[in-house]
């Protein structure tokens, strides 16, 4: 059997899956402290049987440099409690077994590119807009990584020429995840952003926010498919704002796929992550 | 011997090599027509003895798509002569060896990744600043493509404060390259940009364009290296400033190698892409 941990700061999931990647298995559970978290890992797959391999995609930034010796670590997190927690090698002190370690939106692109709006794809691109923005990019079948993982949602862009708002990054104030998240929204207006209408101006913001980082994306990486996820994109419209907001600002520059077929949500739906785990633990076999 | 066509709108060069690389004979001449242009091509390898593989490296926008219709064809170019031209069929039907095909920034970038500024690394991306901005990136080896080819010297980046030029991009005003390219300096002050002092403001303006640039590409992508090269890059103080503006711009956000050895220039000067294209020419054996 595969077995993944989908590590959020919010909530973990923890699955076992067979080699189709379907679901067997599935337990969550809230984020408090390491030890704590751990401890429910181990007893929901100690009941599980037989494991091959586990896949973990986990909040961050965490450390997937092999040759660093924080490699498996979670590092300079805001969540005090995981501030560099060596996540990794506490499960690999408990399973003898190998273990993939990525992010959680690199797992979700690897699931979206195996088995979910992707597959018929060679590259890939996820993003997630919810609380922060993060992606993951998948060319040649290979998750794009470097010296570190990719941090996509903190790219620079460009004010809307109607928003003055200073951002809310602690980091970089007006960067993508500062003027487009959930919670920008949120301080702009004082309600929650589910909360505002669905024909408020914000909407359209925030579809050139986005637009503007998937030029940019598109332009750096040139991925055949871009798969938007996360709760912002909850919002009806919003999949069609970005479209239209992408397609004056790309101008017709570089040639991509139809934007119907070029710009999609993810087909796994919450499952994207988890079921990327599972990818993952197979990929490590 | 390996063979190399440096295509440049300008002008090309072309190259014969050894399997170290070496160049043991080349020509230059201006880009005229395409006849013409192949005919001084075909000339010079005619007397070169024995090729086994030829790589190219080609201004662009090129098709790098193997399934489609126009793959190895020059495509949209401003230069009208070229526009729509089938380059790599023209030289497989003079040639019946294995013939590489990439644009002159990635065939650059394979020559610093290869045997120059980056030939300790695993990945690293090369971004030339002249009279247009073009990029190109490696990682794990292999080059940065998917639905197409890179086209990093279009993304978009934020107006100084100080700045309210309005770009010069025939197709987005103001991106990196209608901000930041050679061309955008003389449009500002109606002088070339070599003519203008030393101390003059743009060169800090220029800087933090391009560490927009470098900070989003890092985000996209951790090279492990970034290498600066173009005419604009000769401006002494550039690439110190541009440091310092990169540094103020990432606040820390990700770890990178030491600025100094992270943002560096091309150690093949004028070199790198027609070596790059005999590497291509290696890499297709
Ligand atoms: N229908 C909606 N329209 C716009 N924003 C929404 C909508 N539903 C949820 N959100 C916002 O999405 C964010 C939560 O995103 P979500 O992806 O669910 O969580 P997280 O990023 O923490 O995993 C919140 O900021 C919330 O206000
Ligand atoms: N010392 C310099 N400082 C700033 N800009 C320069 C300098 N030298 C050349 N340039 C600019 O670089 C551009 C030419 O770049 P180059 O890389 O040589 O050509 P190309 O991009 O056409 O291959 C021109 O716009 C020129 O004004
Ligand atoms: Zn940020
Ligand atoms: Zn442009």
């Amino acid at each position: 059997m595969l077995a993944a941990v989908e590590a959020g700061g919010t909530k973990f999931v923890c699955a076992v899956g067979d080699d189709d990647f379907k679901i067997l298995d599935k337990i969550s559970f809230s984020t408090t402290y390491p030890e704590e978290t751990l401890q429910r890992i181990f007893d929901f797959f100690d009941t599980c049987g037989n494991l091959k391999a586990i896949g973990i995609g986990s909040f961050g930034p965490i450390d997937i440099n092999k040759d660093s010796k924080t490699y498996g670590y979670i590092t300079s997190t805001p969540k005090t409690n995981w501030r560099n927690f060596n996540f990794l090698g506490a499960m690999k002190r408990h399973y003898d077994i190998p273990i993939g370690w990525t992010t959680d939106v690199n797992a979700a692109c690897l699931g979206e590119y195996e088995v979910g709006s992707a597959s018929d794809n060679s590259s890939c691109l996820y993003l997630t807009v919810g609380t922060g923005i993060g992606g993951g990019a998948i060319l040649n079948g290979k998750i794009v990584e470097g010296f570190g993982h990719t941090e996509m949602g903190h790219i620079i862009i460009r004010n809307h020429p109607e928003d003055d708002f200073e951002g809310v990054c602690p980091f970089h104030k007006n960067c993508l995840e500062g003027l487009a998240a959930g919670p920008s929204i949120e301080k702009r207006y004082g309600i929650k952003a589910q909360n505002l209408d669905a024909d408020h101006k914000v909407w359209r913001m925030i579809a050139y926010y986005l637009a503007q980082a998937l030029m940019n994306y598109t332009l750096i990486l040139r991925p055949e498919k871009i798969i938007l996820g996360g709760g912002v994109m909850n919002q009806a419209r919003m999949i069609d704002l970005v479209r239209e907001e992408f397609s004056l600002l790309l101008a017709n520059y570089v040639e991509t796929p139809d934007l119907d077929s070029y710009i999609v949500t993810p087909s796994l739906g919450d499952h994207a992550a988890i079921v990327g785990g599972l990818i993952l633990a197979q990929r490590i076999l």
